[in-house]
């Protein structure tokens, strides 16, 4: 059979940075140009970044894509690369609208693209089929699928050709889509650019999938992923290479750029004629270079890491990248001693350094003398920026002035702190990270405009018990690298309180976080309504308490900061909900 | 020709609310039947409010609406009307997801609906076929589309039959969507059931669209919209019935509840066969009544009003139905003495009356003398509810304390202010409306949980232009009504201001309005690109500073209020942008 060498190059684009975008291609081009690699596969929309969404409406926005394509061709080969074959992500438009017939509707301009350049042009193109209409995805909205399939006809001088078929994320999921056809093309090797973002367990997906496809068509699948956070999103990148018998050939690091590099046998093209549809273009491979040097045998980068230590690094990426790309020098956030703003110092200073975190500890006259010294102890830990501001001398006046008590005069509190952050904020620059936990914003407890303020959401699609689970992770990974574990045991440990008033714990208003946690998973996450959640034997009372928080909540939601998802059901783009709505006649 | 006499309820429901929706068209068809009506046509989805968004993937959801039904049924029937044929909208599920061969991926598990209901039961159904994914619409999203058309035979004791098609909304609007084949079925009246929203100049496409279907086919078209507000939809009724020659036969008003009865003479039916995928069910009609007594011309109803008063009648509608529907006893607002804020308490009294309006004036050491007069002047020619609470105590300390000047001392004057409306709030239960117009929010001028904070925003799709149009408009109304302007002439005529320091003007910092607005209008609502812009004459930097400020304060606007969308492009679910965004090799 007829060998090849794949290299795959896992970018970490930002939406609308064509020349950047195009620049980590470009050097990826080059070291898999001087590794002996025939191809180089990046990831989807890795030219503009993803999602773009309503810019995919935008006419410049898809000029600028578009010019940058070919573009990226021309310099590849001005930069001695015109023999590698590279596969790029990028829209492309505008094109004739889609037709609805409607005289005042937005219409879809662009297609969702993979383009082929070799030679300094731009030599075949793919538009992606199944436009994904689910979940944090609205391609459906601002695309027009493709209808026809493309096959690379890999020519190496002396040797038999490999017909690759070229297709996009979505495509490889769908059933009786493009790669039903691959099978009729007999293509020896499947090229799938992807976005796909992270979620908890998505591995437990993904990888069988692609083994799946393999093993179905007997062709070798190439899986490109993009990496890096984008708003709301952390694509975990994790390319891989499986073989036409399921076995995993390669596969990149999560979390991080890379170059996969890998040499694969793929079935030689045979003659047959293709299937309707389906258009082949013949591109040159380079004589083949010798042998890569041994790749480090695939057990050791292909085992998914713990769980917690996943979500951890997502966590730790969708920060990252938040502040990087956004431009931001510092984030600011306030410490309570409590767990929710350790973990968010703590997933902070491993995003950006504790030189670029700022953390406030602002006591009131409620708080006690050990979320005082817990959130110092924090501080030390971490080598945070840390200071002191106490709020008593701000807020005594306005309840004075307004005469507040009860909940209004918690609030007062909440707000004054998020007034400080913001203040600091505007002084420095920082980004004011909101501690807030999806527990939390599920039920609404916390006070918009106080606590809530912020432009990132570190924890945000974080349950509380998983906040604790990841705090102890942390600390257990810190004690096992030999270093000081961030997170004090008494952050930890301690009852949880917002403490707004004398002697309050969470519990005195909301179930036990174990229950309610369990409560949330079925009610936000798996959708259930109440009798569904009653008769899997949860107390009738606390359910209808728990759902009506989660529904009146809505409008909080929808004017919280983004943070990352990491689960299959996060607050955002993820899950759509009025906030006007009343419950009759319903379970 | 046949004689039948339709009636068409334009209803108001709220989501979720299937006992008082489907009681407003138990109503509605008592009312009908004793005006001796065939046919009762109320709106898409009036049984359970429209958009329901992700509710239509939660399965108890689903069960709920579809329960609704057969239940509305049985009540007319047991009600006596068992003899009306009633047409209602509903979504319909769960049913068999939409296979999408993503093992994790959520799945449309319902249709959009129309049922006939008639002698206690659901006699037809129709699931719509096309599925409006653009704007705010994401029912691709959710729904599954259907596959069959529907056609009743509409027969009367010794009269020949009719054909009526029943269709939805979206379907009427696709050129070769249902009515191609309506045609082709030989339907003599195309019943149309709709949940379309307003959008300034929209009859301008509706009304014309629904003429020309008519005279395509030939057929009387009986067009039935809902009304009222949904977060950030007003649906504006506006039902119509036409015939086939393209003659308005009756028309509702607009913005409010109506029973639209008309008579109308359609083709008799045919014994042509039908085309494949029609379903045709026989409904008997009632023997006829005397003819209708006079419906009062078509012309004094027919016309739709002014423009300002549409937009003023449809902000006015949203306000009252966001504050009705969820239960809010009252509204508070700070009163500046400035535009924005005269017409948002201008609208709200308008919406809920004075006495449920609650104007706080918040002077700072930089408010003049005139901004406060022209607030007391309001207030009084409103006659809400007003007080004064000065924030120079208040933000003195915090000055103070954090040593700010500048920007972060601007800010905390507007911090203080919305913290003193939301503890207004946590007393008294108001909602708090946020008074930021479109060009405000469009270049973020404005203080984030500050003078932003609130739960809705009366204005925030009209620009500052319209503003003052819609001011000038409202003050002109009330004098032709004999009643006292309520906008006091100064705040209409003074130069805006935000006055957080000595002297300032907006167009310290802004461009004039007049140019502000139309930049804009190209920018944001034409989707131009800066050099698109450039080319039809505006200044190169002029254009560049507007535009990078609108993309800087996307994450500022993906925290806002919610607010009544009036133009073609709002933002909120209108507008779907990336907060994290470069440009490079962009215009």
């Amino acid at each position: 059979m007829p060998r090849l060498r794949l290299a795959l190059a896992q970018t970490n684009p930002i939406v609308g940075d064509f020349a950047g975008n195009s620049q980590q291609i470009l050097a990826a081009a080059h070291a898999a140009w001087e590794a002996g690699a025939d191809l180089l596969l990046a990831g989807e929309m890795a030219v503009s970044g993803y999602p773009i969404e309503d810019l995919a409406s935008q006419p410049s926005f898809l000029r600028a894509a578009s010019a940058a394509v070919p573009a990226l061709a021309r310099r590849l080969a001005e930069d001695g690369l015109g023999g590698l074959i590279v596969v790029v992500g990028h829209p492309e438009g505008p094109i004739e609208p889609r037709t609805l017939g409607t005289s005042n509707a937005p219409t879809a301009i662009a297609q969702n693209c993979a383009s082929v350049l070799q030679g300094g042009e731009v030599r075949a193109r793919y538009a992606k089929h199944h436009l994904p209409n689910y979940s944090v995805f609205d391609e459906y909205r601002v695309f027009i699928p493709g209808d026809e399939l493309l096959v690379l006809r890999l020519d190496r001088p002396g040797e038999p050709g490999v017909d690759a078929a070229l297709i996009i994320c979505e495509d490889l999921w769908r059933d009786g889509g493009p790669v039903g056809r691959v099978l009729q093309a007999d293509a020896g090797l499947l090229l799938v650019i992807n976005a796909s973002p992270f979620e908890r367990d998505k591995d437990e997906t993904r990888l069988p999938l692609v083994t799946r496809r393999a093993k179905e068509t007997g062709t070798v699948v190439a899986y490109a992923n993009i990496v890096g956070g984008q708003d709301e999103l952390v694509f975990d990148g994790d390319s891989v290479v499986v073989d036409g018998a399921g076995a995993i050939l390669a596969r990149a690091p999560r979390f991080r750029e890379h170059l996969l590099l890998v040499d694969v046998d793929a079935a030689a093209a045979s003659d047959a004629p293709l299937p309707d549809a389906v258009r082949r273009v013949a591109v040159p491979a380079r004589p083949m270079v010798e042998p890569l040097a041994a790749t480090p045998p695939v057990r050791d980068i292909a085992l998914p890491p713990d769980d917690r230590e996943q979500l951890w690094n997502a966590l730790v990426l969708g920060v990252r990248d938040y502040v990087e790309k956004n431009g931001f020098p510092s984030v600011v956030l306030g410490l309570s001693g409590g767990i929710d703003s350790s973990v968010c110092a703590s997933i902070a200073a491993d995003a950006i350094g504790a030189d670029r975190v700022y953390g406030v500890s602002m006591p009131s006259r409620y708080s006690s003398e050990g979320s005082r010294t817990d959130a110092d102890e924090l501080a030390e830990r971490i080598g945070l920026h840390y200071s002191t501001e106490a709020i008593a001398g701000l807020v005594q006046p306005i309840d004075d002035q307004l005469r507040l008590t009860g909940t209004a005069a918690e609030n007062v509190q909440a707000r004054i702190r998020g007034l400080i952050l913001m203040a600091e904020s505007n002084l420095h620059g920082h980004l004011v990270l909101t501690t807030g936990n999806k527990t939390e914003l599920s039920v609404g407890y916390s006070t918009i405009y106080g606590d809530s303020a912020g432009g990132f959401a570190p924890i945000k699609d974080v349950p509380k018990m998983l906040v604790w689970d990841l705090a102890r992770w942390r600390n257990q990974a810190a004690i096992a690298r030999g270093e000081t574990p961030p997170i004090p045991e008494n952050s930890i440990t301690k009852p949880p309180s917002a403490e707004l008033r004398p002697d309050q714990t969470d519990q005195d208003t909301l179930p036990p976080y174990e229950l309610l946690d369990e409560i949330l998973e079925g009610y936000v996450n798996q959708r259930l309504g109440r009798e569904d959640l009653i008769a899997t034997g949860f107390d009738r009372e606390t359910v209808g308490r728990v759902a009506d928080l989660v529904d009146r909540a809505e409008w909080k939601r929808r004017q919280g900061a983004i943070g990352p998802k990491i689960s299959g059901m996060a607050f955002g783009r993820d899950r759509r909900m009025p906030i006007t709505s009343r419950r009759s006649g319903l379970d």
